[in-house]
């Protein structure tokens, strides 16, 4: 993930005018030697292991947390109170609480905040969004939401920090889950109910840091969740590291009272579109390769035509998060969206332990 | 409907060697003037208005039931008592108890039953089953489920019998749940537990009877429901008549630990397969288009890449019908497979009422 | 093929309006004992082994040629000379002096005369016409066509009439590329030159007649060819029995002006549609899928998203000749097509022998 | 273009561990205003208007030639003089004469040379080669090229140099087609023979210097061209700049005796595969996301299911470029397969002016 944050860094002024050309001043981590190996690579001009200095340094404006989930809370906070814009990975934080601290936080430093769901920033995402808003959807009756990874289905994947409550709060419901919420936030509304089901496929793994020993896998390998939006809309979401054949397949389908949406992150740069505008023989989805000049984004990269990939998402984001220091405008999703997908993570991983709707 | 059945009786002995050719003896329906058109159209021999004289008739051995839900149980039990086979439109019954019921008299009279979710009859469909049977797919983890239409969406439609909680059950949960879940228990199994949210978005209609005034919609029009299968599976079950743009897109996926299966029936003659057997650099969802000699059914229709459509899938079900018949074994789905149906859509609904996942 | 046929004329009527209901008075052939199991099966009243007899007869009143190429000349002839009306399989004849003949013979008799190329009448096919008539397209630039197969891939298929010059004229230029010709003359127009390459990849097989023994194959087993149409439209056709994977993909995609079309039999259901006027942001192939009531005869079959197969193009073709003999208008295509097809035919392969382009 | 190039050589030492990291000297060009800001942009370190001045230089190992086709040829050759090695854009010249110059000149002076037809470098197409040299596909019959674009169909484009023969050499066929061929020379191999048809949809435009003045189009809008392979194959080859609702439509089929293949540029990271080994009742085109560690490229690159976009072709280039100059081993494609592809180019026009079967 420290690769294509140093790539979004050191490539967004080739694409995009930017207030500010962003300088890598010094790359963070507990290995000394292999952060001056990445360092090296990537041009950042020093390295830390302690976090802590790095915090105090004046000639630093920005951090950006690529670091398991349990530590962003600490990290969030304390960089906040040093006055620091954050940029920050997915998922927010263990929980809801956390979320919120790091919010109360970063708003009380009055520094800039952003939560890296990058898929947001997906041209064809963005575009759904522009339909959307010019009303071409209508009013939402359905969210479908999907993402499927297989990796999960090989027992000898070792039990790692994403396998572990404690590190990563939870397991694809947090992981993949919160990405395809935080979707559904932005493209369909606020959530005010849910039901869930999660489960274990595979209960023991080769532990990470023995593999001749057994240990418990602490998170789900699969969670589904039905969702009633506050609008009165109904959502699907399923999560899981079991669909096999399935790389990185995140979904979704929207349908409205005028047009509908459909789009597959493994065919990113595509946006399924239905509209009811169309003559009546003339219907049906229609796929729109989102890499014209006038698609959000797109016009800053390539020839219509020519697709982007997945870590164009981050050079967006970072585009846009260095106009937000500049103009002071709120970015989203920030710490504020993190707070309300947690709360649905948490009301889904409630539901699942009891078997009951849970109210948000 | 009366046409795809109509067609399927006529047809099957075209393609099929079945053990004995239907004759086309009674049309039986309410609306005499249109019973005689249809009956002249589609060969039947003679029309009668009254379905008992029907059953009372020595030269009818066979009663397909293709009416309105709330007629099935009624006819069903009083045709096996009369000794007639059965050929039943899904859903079963508006309850499980009726379907119980049905069920009941058709195994005291030992007559033939056939529940007509036709849909597994689809080549694509049993080529499914038969790859799972085969162990390509493995262990299963996932279902995912989906129906979906949008006609619903169209305030302007009438409120018709499929609409009453009375005459037809439920919504779409009933009409086309009932498809997807007999899909689920023939290629994963029992469902152990659900649970569901549905809803309306169009809460009163103009009257069939009467469009100048209005009515309440009594049945759902959207059915989202979770499952746990028994044998630890997980599934998803999407329904709705809400779904602008698709037409009647019923899809399933399976996952599993070998492989991985996906289906839709709006290009029906073709089955997704992914497998854990291929070279690891030659992985990927192939599509299989189910119409060479040896996939199931295929033989009896064209030559291999012809396709075949929405009725072909009555007439395979009728060769079996007929099979069974001659040969005295089970046909499935039959009644047994109703009931099985129908206690999951009854605990479907209870789930969507109480918000409590409710085990079966 | 018989099959195909015998199925249209019964099926005709329970799905068209037809102003007469064709009686399957006798089925003719060689093989007696063959021919009486074909007759009792599909319900023909007679059978006949001599096709002069048939012709004699004053109450046969259409013929129906379902022969190998070969035999359509003189079947033809005879049976316009005794004032039947003519239903006849494709490619219309071996040559195009033929197909004159044929054609001369139906004017001169006053005869109703239909050249079975069936995919016109695909309603996926039948509303690309409509949106090109309507001046979606606009000025049309390219028409790229295929048809491949892939049986021809394996040597061990024998000799059959497929492969002789004498008994079909040519090979897949024949047998698929008239198809696809027919659908260029149909969808854009008129051929005014062609530049084609055929070849043979096994140049021998086992004799149909005795396998033991091996004979050269006299017909191409591919054809590629370009045409520059009348109105300055460039075309390609690429015909094939040596597509691996590809059963029976025929396919055409039409770019104009003001839009653009896609279709593929293998899906034959859908039409893919791209529109220049869509908004700017909103262009895209979108897939219509023709199974609406306002979509040529899908209305006469299915509800909305209900396939239908190959056998129906044949059911449609039959509606529209009854029709035409009971109106005296001309249905096409006709002899006069198969004419300019074949003119077509043969000039491809002239260019093919002679490495020239050949003008029309 | 610079601006892929610019961002290749700054990427390439990210993501792949080369020789040596490229440092960027010297942007040259003639407007020198736009060319600092350029250099600024992407980090040139100088720049210069005089070409020859480069060639000059002692601290300048590589010349990247990304300019109109007419001049590649001089710069090649004095570059070549100079002891520079090369990567330089397609098409390689705009004759063959031209090419061997400068395959000529690279070689006397023992340099590198490259021509950089990138889409070889997708990680799906070098897959395809990987499966064609495993023997998965076997012998090849087939091969079906195309590269679609639409923007030609706009006659407000201005007249510029892609439009003038002394400039561009050709129009789509040049453009586009050598693309097109260097992949058919890649995967398939040798061209024997062309026969080909061109054409020009809009004869005038207005001129880039003074668009008040129409002036005419010198090199052909669309080109088809068939072709036989030495080894037998046949293919076909379609390039146009007018083909409505195709932006960069880049694609080709194959098809052999064990196998097949098919790819598209616009969904790049994916190849369709379809194998004989497969058993006959699952066999069907399977779609790889060629995103895996094991693919060609990928592991340079994000995790599975994370696709990379056009660029990424550029940087894999100079990767295997300076790997290249420090063992050198022959990189391909280079000058000769300039050569290769330019008598291709050249015969195919011939065979569009005359009408007749070239034979290379």
């Amino acid at each position: 993930m420290g690769r294509a944050h140093s790539n979004a860094w050191r490539q967004v002024g080739r694409f995009f005018d930017v207030p500010a050309e962003p300088r890598l001043k010094v790359a963070c981590g507990r290995d000394e030697a292999a952060l001056k190996e990445f360092a090296d690579r990537w041009g950042w001009e020093e390295v830390e292991t302690d976090w802590r200095k790095v915090l105090e340094r004046d000639d630093v404006d920005v951090v950006d947390i690529s670091l398991p989930t349990h530590l962003h809370c600490e990290i969030a906070e304390a960089a906040a109170k040093a006055g620091k814009h954050l940029f920050c990975e997915k998922p927010a934080a263990l929980t809801a609480a956390e979320a919120e601290r790091m919010l109360a936080a970063a708003e009380k430093a009055g520094v800039v905040h952003y939560l890296n769901h990058n898929y947001r920033r997906a041209p064809a995402v963005m575009l759904a969004k522009q339909l959307i808003d010019e009303g071409k959807i209508g009013k939402i009756f359905h969210w479908r939401g999907a993402y499927q990874q297989s990796w999960g289905a090989d027992p000898a994947r070792l039990l790692n920090w994403k396998l572990r409550k404690a590190t990563a709060g939870g397991g694809p419901w947090w992981d993949l889950g919160s990405h395809n919420v935080d979707l559904a936030h932005f493209l369909v509304g606020d959530i005010a109910s849910v039901q869930a089901m999660m489960t274990n496929f595979i209960k023991e793994r080769p532990l990470e840091e023995d593999p001749a020993k057994m240990g418990e896998v602490e998170v789900e390998d699969a969670a589904l969740v039905l969702a009633e939006f506050s609008d009165g809309a109904m959502g699907t979401f399923e999560m899981t590291r079991f669909a096999t054949g399935r790389r990185n397949r995140h979904t979704f389908e929207i349908y409205g009272s005028e047009g509908a949406l459909a789009w597959d992150l493994e065919d990113m740069n595509r946006l399924e579109f239905s509209s009811n505008d169309d003559a009546e023989h003339c219907r049906g989805f229609r796929s729109i390769l989102a890499t014209e000049q006038m698609h959000p984004y797109a016009g800053n990269w390539w020839p219509p035509g020519h697709i982007i990939g997945y870590e164009h998402t981050f050079v967006n984001a970072v585009a846009d998060f260095l106009q937000a220091i500049d103009s002071g405008d709120r970015i989203t999703p920030d710490f504020r969206d993190g707070v309300r997908i947690m709360k649905v993570m948490e009301a889904g991983l409630e539901s699942a332990e009891t078997g009951r709707k849970i109210a948000l």
